[in-house]
């Protein structure tokens, strides 16, 4: 079984595979192993390659784990935790483990092998946007996790293993560091200002406009002030909102459509770059925090253009060599 | 001239290479453009293709900026930050900057093109140390400076751009962030336990084992207990010390035998793969706060192996699929 363990230091929960260890010859695999293996557990017709799905939107009355499907989502066949279990906590010494209790499940994004966010239509893309919320409403009963990370990696160097387009969930028994880091900013600065930051932000930047990459009613995609990584842009509600999941329904079109929008322009400019996206959101309910006021959910969309390297890893000090009020003008420029 | 950017959440201060941005066409390069160069600044005889040395090792009596030296320490071509001027701060509404000053240099570690650290005879792996040491010296009388990052990248993918075996040095008005968060766990634990917690970390793993991966006098290298990268390993003094510069003439041929261990153990294990290396160090002194008690300097080496991707640095959550015994048992049995 997985192990959560906590590096004594800065507190910082990792996930260890402990049992069956990835061994020092195991590390060689090449971009070409990985995605050209010809065969696509995710194409319609190979469900049955798949632990059985967990959701599936479905409009023509098809059977489960048959195609038909134009979102389907399926626990991971490799996941980095496991859903059966009882949530132990334990010292070792001055170190402290818990048992890697977790959900990890892949969103399938299209039965279209070839497609991806950037070219879906707005209607595909607000179905994944849904899918995503339909599992968080899911496994939130759930009262073992702390947390739920949904995140897209594409291309081989963004740490896709597969090509077919999709997201993955992760459920977690703990808080991620940096949005850990984030609650914890967002809250002396609510404490200090009695504002949202992120509200402030959004303030400021859609006034000055240097940095706003695209924009509607409800959402604007920014290239945030400080970015880590060149091309980095975040997509922010421009209310006030906490929790992705509370998004009303009138709202999903506009985010799917300026998310759609960010990846169009991203691929325009850097010529379909791998990249990563996350959505930042609250911590599941507790029942003794509430970050309704403080904290406000967005998506870090991050291109993979420089080897980021364990220096930046290692130290958590980033050169970022592209200006994000040039990164913004490139992008807000590109032709869509 | 570059900027130091405030993250406004989370505190992170990030360069901003504004000015000559690297536009969206730059980041295409292949390892073949960058290593393949066929000459080499760092080489014998081509001194007049670096800045002016600011340290160099002869014992032939040799010429500054001539052949003859066995280390050679020389401002970065294109540096990340600027050396000269006056360190502004300033606030951009709600966001904060400081003006991009600087140290950003090479230490060229031997004159053979084709060594490196884990080939070179001890007595060369000592000298680099040196250098380190004599840098660190010199450039903490600048009280612009509040941290001195020494890091070494191996390798295109750890991010090198040149082969010559060299480490790379820089100083900043600002305290790295990981480094800042290590700062604070560990002043926290000496506040609950009235103990330095790396002390106790090395009197645990010494006495368990199953993560020491080599030892001598004064260090011990351990694969720490929750490593965010498969065969991390790090090097700590087993004595409590708070600043790498203040070692003892004595420790310092030990330190340069450990590195070497380390280092070779870790090729020969995994096929002298790209990697990084980072000093965590104190920060220099400002007259107010006393690092000494509870800060304890290492080293920390990461193999590059896995695409670490957007997911890991935006969440500050990772899935090491090595557990650290076993990475240890590979390295401390390998042969060298």
């Amino acid at each position: 079984m997985p192990e959560l363990r906590k590096d004594p230091i800065i507190g910082r929960w990792v996930i260890i595979s402990t049992g069956r260890g990835k061994r020092p010859s195991n590390f060689t695999h090449k971009r070409e192993d990985v995605l050209k293996g010809g065969f696509c557990p995710f194409c319609p017709n190979n469900e049955d390659k798949t632990p059985p799905e967990v959701l599936a939107y479905r409009n023509d009355g098809s059977k489960p784990n048959t195609s038909g499907w134009s979102v389907r989502v399926v626990p991971n066949k490799f996941p980095a935790l496991q859903i059966e279990g009882y949530l132990h906590r334990e010292g070792v010494g001055i170190f402290d483990k818990m048992s890697g209790i977790g959900a990890h499940e892949v969103i399938i994004e299209s039965p279209e092998h070839n497609e991806s966010l950037a070219t879906l239509p707005i209607k595909q893309v607000e179905n994944v946007l849904w899918a995503f919320r339909d599992r968080i409403m899911d496994l939130k009963k759930d009262t073992r996790f702390r947390y739920i990370l949904i995140f897209k990696n594409q291309g081989f160097e963004a740490g896709a293993t597969l090509e077919h387009p999709h997201s993955q969930l992760i459920a977690l028994p703990i808080i991620p560091s940096l949005v850990a880091e984030e609650m914890k900013g967002a809250k002396e600065y609510y404490e200090y200002k009695e504002r949202c930051i992120f509200c402030d932000i959004v303030r400021q930047e859609t006034t000055d406009r240097s940095r706003v990459v695209a924009e509607n009613n409800e959402f604007v995609t920014l290239s945030p002030y400080a970015p880590r990584f060149p091309f980095e842009t975040w997509i922010l509600p421009k209310m006030h909102d906490a929790s992705f999941e509370d998004i009303q329904k009138q709202n999903m079109e506009n985010l799917a459509r300026i998310l759609s929008e960010s990846l169009k322009r991203m691929s325009r400019v850097l010529n379909d770059p791998p990249y990563n996206f996350i959505i930042h959101n609250s911590p599941l309910k507790d029942g003794k925090t509430t970050y309704e006021d403080y904290y406000h959910w967005h998506i870090e969309i991050m291109p993979k253009l420089t080897h980021v390297a364990g220096f930046e890893a290692g130290s958590g000090f980033y050169i970022n060599p592209t200006p994000p009020e040039e990164a913004a003008k490139y992008l807000k420029e590109a032709e869509i």
